[in-house]
């Protein structure tokens, strides 16, 4: 099974992209840039889901639903956002198919059923949201305003790839409302914390968080936080984005509130969002040439046991003593699969769990019987040693917590061993050249001299780091002052 | 605040519209015929996607997640389907917009982006999900494949209400495969019957269980099996359907399997939904003029408590009070709310908290601190007690068993004398006239006569109840021979 899997060292794009089929992740659909989303997939994506969500909830928000469409008057009211999504929008202009007289069985757009008004398919809500904020808010009282919403979006990309660009998405979208400023950046910034949280804890990548350059701003935004993974094939990817949108919505929306001395001002704003570009993290985190590497807390099945046996009576004692593991192991609230099907062989279920990513796998045959013990192999080493059986589950239940550190502190070291400092642009195009990986660079600040090394190197600033040291230099390009490095990378 | 309700007596309707905007839970949005489900709405349906989906998946399903969009050449494949559907489709044609060059500032449609196939915004997902069973089956070893999905649809109402009708609703539909017709049909009464335990235990909305005549069948579908619920005023509201596909869509969509003697068959399906219309039926069936009651399985508060205080000093010990209340409740994972905003009267909050029906509301009073005592109150049956606070929390928790309960009752005696049996039209017309509800009546079997009643009263056949009696009668409008009583209702 996983023999036909290509190796990441080979070609790394396509092994990514067998992978998440093989792995049975998700697969292209009939409907160009859209994905199916497999069970599997899915059922990982719930449990960032329910992570995540009990996450936004702690910290005081709530759940709410907004319309899929968006007016196109109502799309172009906050104009940077407007023109920074406009080139990718499925736009609905007609409500009813009818009979093609030509072809009978075939339906055709029907004319007579245009929309007065053209409907944006939401690539992000902030339109649709604040345009209903401006009835939800009159006073101070009903500010802080903590909103999320779970939901597909749509952004016409032309070039796809299944989880970390596709047409439709699935994500949620916080949308924040305050009565002062200082209070609306501390949101931005508590979200993007919450966001590396969850990341570095619950999927075990590690990242660094930052500020975009204007460059790279949400469309709309006054100032972007991010948090920034690293791949094992040295590219970046922008895992979370939280955006402080100053007054620019609640400007473009009219979102007034009455202060607490009766004077009328504007709304200060912000929204963040992860979506199931994190499926793409979590894979090109940790796989490996076998298949899937799942981190504990988010794997589906996190204990496999499988059975390994010549004759009926053989199954029938193992099964016993799987069926005793797997209620022991349940108590403990860890998810087990007992695979007996009689179809396969033990190799092909080794295999087949193997790419699929499951953390831990019991193997028990007779002389474990004979034992009293089991053999356990983790996914993530590859490793395997024989346990007495008496509190197995106990120790199960360690290892998967080891496990889940393990896999964080492996990835750990792969980003810091690939964060590069250089000093000129000769060292910086050798290190993203060969290395890969952030390179720390002085840069002037300037659009321009981002949008040259774009240009030559197809690098782009993924954040100023928020533990940017002060530190004089000169920027890689042009020779002008720096105040401290931000990094760079060739990103996703 | 309930003041300004209207009285269902008054205007049933009106009261509907007005109760879900003020109690929080809904409202229009600026899309024409879209609503926005605001934080208190959606709370409760998270409660009912929460039970929903645990009871689909201890059923075997798995969920997943397919395209919103679904191609013009894919969505007519299945050609009663599309015939059903194609009226009030939301079509996507174009893909970018672009600066409108005559007016700065505006955005218009990109001719030079025009998509060469259009796509249909999903109304419902049959097409897209067999289009894609077609690659995921190819032996029986692959049956039966259980699968739902949470989505949003959309179909273009002409007339929109509130959770009622909407132009996009939120939903959850199951898509399932079977090798033999039998397990297909086993499936669609096995998610029926799921449906009416989650609608009767769960919502306390009895129902009737039944099949749609040909008229009212699921567009492709081979029997429509369904629930019926009747509200307040009589009329009755359809609360989920399972369909029993045959293999209309395998055949549409060539989806064949090869059984255990490798001959290849084509498979049969069923598939099944319920929707945010249930909140329209949740508010129907319970609700009072002084606003919401929720059945405590689903209100997001189930117990708030009140002080009432004159003094900072006795809001001090009255809070003390409540903490420990709260504290004991939230051990017996009830949720509860400490209303202790000094800007509200406690009648303002009395008020607020029976238009948002919470099921039982505790008073704190100075006087209750001496005779270790609290006040409590049912929202259901608007019924006081004072009941001693030992032990209390273990009263409150029974009490909200009892509740719940007493609600299905109340609302199974309405419905039990609102189904009445009628021997001729004369009678058929008059019921419907004057009491509502559900009219079991002879009829002769005919889609004519079918279409002929509903033109002369507007009721429609809401189902052929499971529970039919065979019974030797006369069709009530044509006087042919019938085996056995239908069920006419107005219907939602």
């Amino acid at each position: 099974m996983s023999k036909n899997l290509t190796k990441r060292a080979e070609d790394y794009s396509k092994w990514y992209n067998e992978l998440v089929v093989k792995a049975d992740l998700a697969e292209n659909s009939g409907v160009r840039g859209c994905m199916v989303i497999k069970p599997y997939g899915y059922a990982i994506w719930e449990k960032m889901q329910a992570e995540l969500d009990r996450m936004f909830k702690e910290t005081g928000h709530s759940n709410a639903y907004f319309p899929l469409f968006v007016p196109k008057s109502m799309f172009e009211a906050e104009e940077k956002n407007a023109e920074g999504f406009a080139k990718e929008c499925a736009v609905v202009t007609h409500y009813r198919l009818k009979n093609d007289e030509e072809n009978k069985g075939k339906l055709i757009v029907d004319p007579n059923a245009k929309l007065d008004e053209e409907l944006v398919v939401r690539p992000t809500s902030e339109a649709i949201i604040w345009s209903t904020y401006k009835n939800w808010i009159q006073s101070y009282r009903d500010l802080p305003l903590l909103i999320n919403q779970w939901a597909n979006v749509v952004r016409w990309e032309m070039r796809t790839r299944l989880f970390l660009r596709t047409a439709e998405f699935l994500w949620q979208e916080g949308h924040t409302a305050h009565a002062t400023k200082s209070e609306a950046i501390q949101e931005t910034e508590q979200m993007m914390n919450v966001y590396a949280d969850f990341v570095e804890n619950f999927m075990a990548i590690p990242v660094i968080k930052g500020v975009k350059t204007a460059n790279e701003r949400f469309a709309g935004a006054e100032e972007t936080y991010c948090i920034e993974a690293l791949m094992q094939d040295g590219k970046a990817l922008q895992a979370g984005t939280s955006h402080f949108l100053g007054q620019n919505f609640a400007k473009a929306f009219d979102v007034k509130f009455a202060n607490n001395e009766g004077k009328q001002e504007y709304v200060w704003g912000t929204s963040w969002g992860v979506s199931t570009r994190l499926m793409g993290a979590l894979v090109m985190t940790h796989s490996d040439d076998n298949g899937l590497v799942l981190p504990p807390n988010l794997a589906p099945i996190q204990v496999v046991i499988v059975p390994i046996y010549k004759s009926e009576e053989e199954l029938a004692a193992i099964s016993e003593a799987a069926n005793t593991l797997t209620a022991a192991l349940r108590k403990l609230r860890i998810s087990v699969k007992f695979d007996n099907r009689t179809t396969q062989k033990p190799g092909f279920k080794f295999a087949e769990w193997e790419l699929k990513g499951v953390p831990v796998r019991v193997a028990i045959g007779p002389k474990d019987l004979e034992n009293g013990t089991f053999e356990i192999a983790r996914r993530d080493t590859l490793t395997k040693e024989v346990v007495s059986k008496e509190g197995i589950e106990l120790y199960i239940d360690s290892l998967l917590t080891q496990i889940q550190e393990s896999m964080y502190s492996r990835a750990f070291e792969y980003r810091d061993t690939h964060i590069t400092k250089v000093e000129n642009f000769e060292e910086f195009k050798e290190v993203l050249a060969t290395k890969g990986g952030f390179v720390a660079a002085h840069w002037d600040g300037t659009s321009e001299t981002e949008e040259k090394i774009k240009e030559l190197t197809k690098a782009t600033i993924r954040c100023i780091p928020l533990d940017q040291v002060k530190e004089d230099g000169k920027c890689v390009l042009t020779g002008a002052k720096s105040s401290g490095r931000v990094l760079f990378a060739k990103a996703y």
